[in-house]
């Protein structure tokens, strides 16, 4: 199912876009480095992120059907489309939610198509469609709302622009993996009416929520039509120069404090900064724009040095959902939004697209089986919609997305659950990329990958335990006679890496593409082995949230320690690490859908005594030294914690 | 000025209350340990807090005038009145800022009574008076904006009751310290109309923001109606049986998920929770409620011992204002409202009284000289918000309470200034009590005290260069020929504290009061001798953010290390201290009104670099050991920090 021409009802279009398998899939004339597969040449087809994908396909999608009915956000649309009365519910950018879905629904049409998915993505585009007003205006929530008036009225929380941006982004899906055009055709006029009421010689304002820049892009790519992408740039443009002020919050929250070329670090809210950031990078792409694009990578790579979670989480801060200062990177109250992993993950993409540069991929795989994958639920239907690495014992938890509740079902915002599902739906996209030379893997996943490389057209198949093994067998399936490359990233972290070409290993560089080239034939085979020793992990002395504290990595995964595998009477809260001791990993199929267990060795303190003053004189104080019963340890990885109920959690553990 | 009989216009109507001197005055039947001495009856005439006073009421209780002016609240008023036209402006509370500025005036008129004090609380007081329905409901927010239908339909946000609480304290010390009972008709009439609206057998509702507790109960003490006690008591019972829900914040942000009398600890918005507290206190020793004193100890004593900063600030989280779980105490995002350690201070005392646990007398103590100290400029007249116990070097602040911005003149949520200004102005009413058997001094200025005992009136001069020095001199001034007692508190801090009493020194035990029984004649000398050695300060293991870093203190001051003292290119993010080196302490009466400078010695370490990944191995990293170059350091108190310009700042430091 997975080759050029044999994927849904799109084959016949496939020929003419470049590459439409990815939910960024840049123009012939873009500036990129690399380019996306085609829709349908990257598949996944076992392994880790299969089940991951199955468990997004079988049980949240069709859940999430149901929760936009339950919550009213496709309620709001029959409002506005005249077929039903009432009031507009839920919060103002409810149209979103619908679009995330939509789109989620779109990409997994295109991975594994049924007619239940296609009726569904029918019934709710025709409401969509319904709801759009005559002149092309569509925003269920301000026209039940606010009527005809109120549009545009309050762009920095009207959230109008953001849902236009989904909207495109959904339509541009199911275009390409239906063959559908009916949501399309509703962006477009959407888009149409932005074009004509916003820009450089129309209304100059923006909206508080960037993601109408990736959409209007995507559009552009789509349609052709230059107008999105013209927008897009002046959306992008106009941020930083005072256009959103005294709205409750300093410009730095809208992404509004510097214009985004001039910046030189990600701030504010981190969901709004990152969408921001990607949609630049499509911009800077498609016009070439190098010193947008040399911007972003200045942006991405302090974000990565100063401002980004062990677990790849982004956004230190509860208030405002944002961003802190360098190095404020606190475990416990880490925001770490699932919705900034995603949107780090996008903007990766669209800079590894562009650059080629393999540290973007190694930024995305952080996020995908840490900071993204911990948001979701092994059975798929249930969200974090805040990803801490740290939770303490016995606390009450305060707030409905607080993380002491465990996931939930969907939330009062729900922007986290849909944009998971779209995430797995479309990952396959992320997996490759090609150019005249040849394919580049950057991400490993048993399945197929075809491309048009100079060479012809080239299929291979991956075969991979990944993240539990670090052998990724790479077998060319259909090659014509001239040579190509095969790019294979090898992972920063992979120390010790070699690469096997029919038989004869060398060693590999962490960090870069391993890349072999050559004439190949059917059948021949690569294979990447990347060492899964376990990493004990320090921080900069800058952090000092972590100061004097290890955490254990094993390949892509973050491992910590929860209370319910740690021996009776050990307290996680007061447990250290015995650092330079033996780690043992094992693999437990059986272990929540299958983990490979690290077990090592730990200290307990004395935390659970409880002095009345917990400030004391520092010549008398246990600083955390050599004391302490000894005790087994044993971290599970941490996108699996809290599926056994909720209890106290550490990624970073003091050493003993 | 500080003799029984020789303050203010108040002297008359001594004799007949038990005590008015403290914003918390217990009547003669209440069930407490100590009594407050009574109005006038303490002074401070000179040193270190007297400084503070005086800038507060040249400063900042006239430009707090100016501000009500500005910032629309007395505009409120006149509106409310219907002597002006226009809406209402500024947050639903605006009153209270104006009742806590009439307040501050009050005490301040007690302390240093000038006509300027007595008219413009007239002035204001009218305004109060005229803007009051023909029914005693008062709110002039909620009269002009909602109208009569509007009244107490959304108590969880509408901060009536709130406002009713702070009208009320201020009536009660305008009726004390000017004698005018202008003020105390409103607030009787309002009290009156809550009296006659909720309660038991009435409606059951609470508001979402205590603090009327505290004000009814002293409007008891003051008229002797029992009717507002009673009233408290339901208020103080009606929490946490599930009155506030589905407000948009769950309910522990208004101190409403446990009963009062049920918690074991402190949750939710810090403000909130301890004027809470405080009332409840007072409810307490009215009613001789030992069950609920009993709970509000437990709750003083984990609060103390598991949520409380260094510097007594309280609340961890900007998010909700909040208290965070046990042990969650970050440095840099501390939110410490300075409003939260007034509250402390208000509880503190009020525990003081009931209990006659110096415990109390000392955590008030270090709150007033560190956590609330520094929530003003040394010139009075600016004021933090957030008192954090670090900030990080070249940060942009975000957001209008960000300390990063410095000190400010007022805030849009006004709440800290004039409670900063009240807090000065009835300083004195804090310093010492009294019961049959003597007096007892809990804070240490030098002014005057007297109080009638059991043995008749008696009046000590107290004298010291506190917290400067540690010596503190009591000297009788008047006493009849019975033997009475004099305790004088020793700080839980004060190793190797010693009494000399008539010349004869003596051990003293730090975290008691020493006491001196003997029949007295004018000119008698006690002397406390607190040893001022620097304390290097550890934290319990649990406290994560701090882990590693030690902190300084002396007497009852905590110290920063602030970028503006240290040598050139050494950045305080990066400094460590080198424990168990000389701290030299040097007094310098010229910086900043006059300060106790600690020098001691440092490395400073890596930070500067910035790795692309700010994690990696374990076995490789720089883990604080004793690397670095080695600098001075330079400490001054945490209370001055930011009074020249904003930079880097750290109470507690990585050990090197």
């Amino acid at each position: 199912m997975t080759s050029l021409t044999s994927s849904g009802g799109t084959a016949a279009q496939q020929s003419t876009r470049p590459g439409g398998g990815s939910p960024a899939s840049p123009t012939t004339s873009a500036a990129v480095r690399w380019r996306p597969l085609p829709l349908g040449a990257a598949s996944i087809t076992g392994g880790f992120w299969a089940c991951r994908q199955d468990a997004n396909a079988d049980a949240a999608v069709p859940a999430g059907r149901d929760r936009l009915e339950s919550a009213g956000n496709l309620q709001n649309l029959r409002v506005a489309a005249g077929v039903a009365e009432g009031t507009a519910v839920g919060p103002v950018f409810a149209d979103s939610d619908v679009y995330k879905w939509l789109e989620a629904a779109a990409w997994e049409y295109g991975r594994r198509p049924t007619e239940d998915l296609l009726r569904m993505q029918r019934e709710v585009t025709a409401l969509v469609a319904q709801a759009q007003a005559d002149d092309g205006y569509l925003d269920s929530v301000v026209q039940v709302r606010y009527g005809r008036d109120g549009r545009y009225q309050d762009l920095p929380w009207s959230h109008e622009h953001y849902c236009a941006g989904h909207l495109m982004q959904a339509a541009v899906a199911q275009a390409r993996c239906t063959g559908d055009r009916a949501l399309l055709d509703v962006a477009v006029r959407v888009a149409d009416h932005l074009v004509a009421t916003f820009g450089e010689d129309l209304r100059h304002d923006v909206d508080g929520h960037p993601v109408v820049e990736m959409g209007l892009v995507e559009l552009f790519r789509e349609t052709g039509d230059r107008r999105y992408l013209d927008l897009a740039r002046y959306f992008v443009d106009a941020r930083g120069h005072g256009l959103i002020e005294s709205y409750g919050e300093e410009p730095t929250y809208f992404s509004d404090r510097v214009p985004v070329r001039e910046a030189t670090t990600v701030e504010g809210h981190a969901v709004r900064a990152v969408y921001l950031a990607a949609g630049a990078a499509d911009v800077a792409a498609e016009l070439g724009d190098k010193e947008l694009l040399a911007a972003l990578e200045t942006q991405f790579d302090h974000m990565m040095a100063t401002k980004t979670y062990l677990t790849g989480g982004l956004g230190a801060r509860w208030e405002g959902e944002s961003f802190g200062d360098e190095y404020e990177l606190p475990p416990d109250r880490a925001y770490a939004e699932t919705c900034a992993a995603i949107g780090g993950v996008q903007w990766a993409w669209r800079m590894l697209l562009a650059t080629g540069d393999p540290k973007y991929a190694d930024a995305a795989e952080r996020m995908l089986f840490n900071g993204f994958l911990a948001g979701v639920s092994l059975a798929g239907d249930e969200y974090f919609y805040v990803n801490p690495l740290q939770l303490r014992g016995g606390a009450h938890p305060h707030g409905n997305r607080s993380p002491g509740h465990g996931r939930r079902g969907w939330f009062d915002c729900a922007c986290c659950p849909p944009n998971i599902m779209r995430t797995f739906a479309s990952l396959a996209g992320y997996l490759a990329s090609s150019d005249s030379q040849g394919v580049q893997v950057h991400q490993f996943a048993t399945g197929e990958l075809a491309a048009r490389v100079g060479a012809g057209e080239v299929r291979v198949a991956v075969e991979t335990d990944y993240p539990w093994e670090g052998i990724v067998r790479v077998r060319v399936e259909e090659t014509g006679p001239e040579a190509w490359t095969l790019s294979l990233r090898v992972p920063g972290w992979a120390s010790g890496a070699t690469v096997v070409v029919q038989g004869a290993e060398s060693a590999a560089t962490p960090g870069e593409y391993t890349q072999v080239t050559r004439a190949w034939a059917a059948g021949d085979v690569v294979e990447v082995r990347l060492p899964l020793q376990v990493r004990v992990a320090d921080a900069h002395s800058r952090i000092d949230a972590v100061r004097g504290c290890v955490a254990l990595e094993r390949g892509p995964l973050v491992y910590t320690v929860e209370q319910a595998d740690q021996p009776d009477g050990v307290a996680v809260d007061d447990l250290r690490l015995v650092v330079g001791a033996d780690v043992a990993a094992s693999h437990d199929p059986d272990l929540l859908t299958g983990v490979t267990v690290l077990t090592t060795t730990g200290r307990v303190g004395s935390g659970d005594v409880q002095p009345a003053w917990p400030y004391s004189s520092a010549t008398s104080v246990d600083t955390g030294g050599a004391d302490g019963e000894e005790v087994p340890v044993v971290a599970l990885p941490y996108y699996v914690w809290a599926n056994r109920g909720v209890g106290a959690m550490r990624v970073w553990l003091p050493r003993a």
